[in-house]
């Protein structure tokens, strides 16, 4: 598993030019700050630059426009895009992937009428469900438990501790990952004198193809119809998505965000961390929530949002500005005020005299 | 399982008032926007009016005050309260819940002295601890583990994975979804000079009758007594809620809402989404507070609050139209100088003439 | 089990000064609002000064500067540090922990090549992956899951469905409550027209010594290299700790807080509850960010911020002060308005009189 290269090979493979010479072979990646003599690190974010030259890094990856030569003993790479580079070369230097053998576990337990692909791999402790699905390929992790007549598509890997419930459907190179819970009833009651009386939950959840939920996020299902999340969009830890959402494809959304049920997200919006959304609310194609914002009205496509509640974003560092000036308003105004007395008097004296 | 209806069968089932007629049999549910013609749709929320008649169902449930007529092909039903006739409905069109047979699963591992009901479903790979009492017409989910001594409740649901840890105390009619944990430790600490030294957490959770708790929520166990969710009330996902908190009778808890430690919650105070909660606060019957706010004093009964610091509702939106305003008022200083100026160089000006 | 003392006893016990008597034996402990004559409870913060009358517990703790004397039949006990007294009478009356025997459970599944240390326990169902090591004395909950070359330090004890993924790096003494996900990816795309393709999250999470982490809370791991909680740092339910994060030794971490990608935090820094963090940030020793504040920018040791965009808690403070005079400002510039148009009508009047 070990493997050591030269710099001129570590060139050849990210397709860079080599400035510089590092005599150490390179056997592993780091970032700047950690790196020792034998690692390539890379300079992907501007902000690290002043950390290239004190890094101990035997090999740099740097943009084209990092122009300051590297000192005697190491090299820079430079690269159209050292973040991509850096990412085939971590590929390289690191150890293989956790292999998941086919084959049912035997603790797991499985309905004698569920159907699972003879290629997937089904953890220890892992239970599936009275005619649930799981296609080909697809990994269910230890202690992961899947609801009846759930399927799950082909290469869907599911790592540990996720719950499925009842009847949903998980397209395809879906991932998700440890402690998800996909398919919990949405929170709906009718409030009465007599307290607050449930409504069932009896629709679905449909993730598409090429979706990934991180851990311990939470996807209700709908009241009716369905919860659904589409195709390729992203969704970090601990997010909160509510019964009947509708997720566009192409979506990211960052941990911590919570979207109340029955909204629609167009296609490619971003909701940063720990941003918030009313229900029944549109967000337009491409639209952009910032972090901590909480949305409270639609947003038309390609909106950016900040705040809570949430304004446009130039609106709202245009009324930070002024905040942020309001001790010199406030001095502004005690001024015109000793002023304005000040010409009241003399504008008195003057009538006096008359 | 397929049912299928005609709308004067829908109406009557619904007490509804027919109005136009719908050739087609009714086997379904569905939102208006994703309704066929052999779907009932409801216009539940007067937000969605527009797209009564574009919607394809074949009925929709309308309330009293709706008084487009339906075109030729489809019908209304007027109802006094179509989200609760549509709930009616929804029972009516969707296939069973999910039947959990009595009898614990083999897969299951239940303590020698634990006291499960005859009546009580345990399913595959939970775990029961010592001296552990599980009450009658329970359903324990797979991969549930409940802690030693450790009281359920008769009729009373956990769902796949939740934890509950030793001598806490779990009423009827409960339901707990995925990844709850109940009794966690609070988080507390005696800060030296040598770190951060634990202080024990001895106390229990106690969760009354008919309480409902969202998937990956956590109830943390009380430093000493009980941290206490009192009856009806109903909790969403991703809520946090620290020790010795009080939750009074018929609350409602949004997602992601944190509750700091030995705080108490009056009857029905409600908190909506990302709302947080300093630590020792009293909360009043009936307060509400609103998304995201953050709460750092003690609120009255009734009261509502937005914003952080949280405030009263009516006093952030005037902040927040003072706030809209600052660039007039920053302009209103401005003339008001300039005009200040020109009066001095009036006033300058007669005083030279004397 | 059932203990019962004297108040003599008692303040013996505490080291502490007893003032007044209490005739009765004391089993128990409290808090003063629910303490029963036969509880000790105590006074550990200013707040609760007035309960300590009306309090029915036979015995208070209170600190050095309370100088009510108690009523007959109830008695006072003077401690240096009252908090930390009552933590010695917890433990005293409270049951003894539940106990974990050493050894592996039957239904445990555990790789033919994993260590497990003899002392250690491992639950029921709980799976542990290849090449894993668990060390002595530890406690693996029921429902764990360890990844493959995961090491776990001595008496590390993980509560009921903890999930750690491969190769992760866990210290002695550590706490994991349950529900707790540690190692899962990043969240890290190369976003792209054709969409958002997964940057491979091949890094670690490596666990200090005398760590705790709360009920549901993730660690993800590093894109490459580690995610780094250093030592006796302590971590509440529900927080977010993204990839590369570095957090220094003896940090308090609240509920529900989101730490984005690549942030340092120093030694002894605190965030509370639902505080955010921006990505790539570094904060320095002791630096306090208050609750639901949203920190942007690198913040100085010592630096104490509040609000969104982060700022220093005492300009946020007068910010705050000047848009609660808002309403005030604004009939300042009316008042001001009006007068100078009665100086400009005066002075016009005298001008016309030349």
């Amino acid at each position: 598993m070990y493997v050591e290269k030269t710099c001129e090979e570590i060139a050849a493979l990210v397709h860079g030019r080599l400035c510089g010479s590092c005599p150490q072979g390179l056997s592993g990646v780091a970032s700047l700050k950690e790196a020792m003599p034998s690692d390539v690190a890379f300079l992907g974010n501007d902000k690290y630059r002043e950390q290239v030259l004190p890094s101990r890094a035997g090999v740099v990856l740097v943009p084209e426009n990092y122009d300051v030569p590297p000192p005697a003993g190491r090299a820079w790479i430079t690269c159209a895009d050292p973040s991509q580079a850096f990412s085939t070369l971590v590929t390289l230097f690191t150890p293989p992937p956790v292999s998941y053998a086919p084959g049912i576990h035997p603790s797991a337990v499985v309905a004698a009428d569920a159907v699972v692909a003879a290629s997937a791999h089904v953890g220890p402790c892992a239970v599936i469900g009275a005619k649930a699905q799981i296609g080909e390929h697809c990994v269910i992790g230890a202690g992961c438990v899947i609801g009846q007549e759930t399927c799950i598509g082909e290469q869907t890997f599911l790592y540990a501790n996720v719950v499925i419930r009842e009847r949903c459907s998980i397209g395809k190179r879906v991932i998700l990952h440890p402690g998800v819970v996909i398919g919990a009833d949405g929170f709906g009651y009718n409030s009465t004198q007599q307290g607050h009386e449930k409504v069932p939950q009896v629709g679905i959840v449909q993730i598409d193809d090429d979706v990934e939920i991180g851990a311990n996020s939470c996807i209700d299902r709908a009241r009716f119809g369905r919860t659904w999340i589409q195709q390729g969009t992203k969704i970090d830890n601990l997010v909160q998505i509510g019964h009947n959402v509708q997720v566009g494809a192409g979506c990211l959304i960052v941990a911590q965000v919570g979207i109340s049920g029955s909204s629609t997200l167009g296609r490619g919006v971003i909701l940063a961390g720990q941003a918030g959304m009313a229900g029944h609310l549109t967000l337009g194609d491409g639209a952009i929530v910032m972090a901590q914002a909480g949305v409270s009205k639609d947003l038309a496509p390609g909106a950016v949002v900040f705040g809570t509640p949430a304004m446009d974003r130039r609106e709202f560092a245009k009324q930070n500005m002024y905040i942020g000036r309001l001790d010199k308003t406030a001095a502004s105004i005690k001024e015109l005020t000793r002023e304005l007395g000040e010409l009241k008097a003399k504008l008195a004296a003057l009538e006096e005299k008359k």
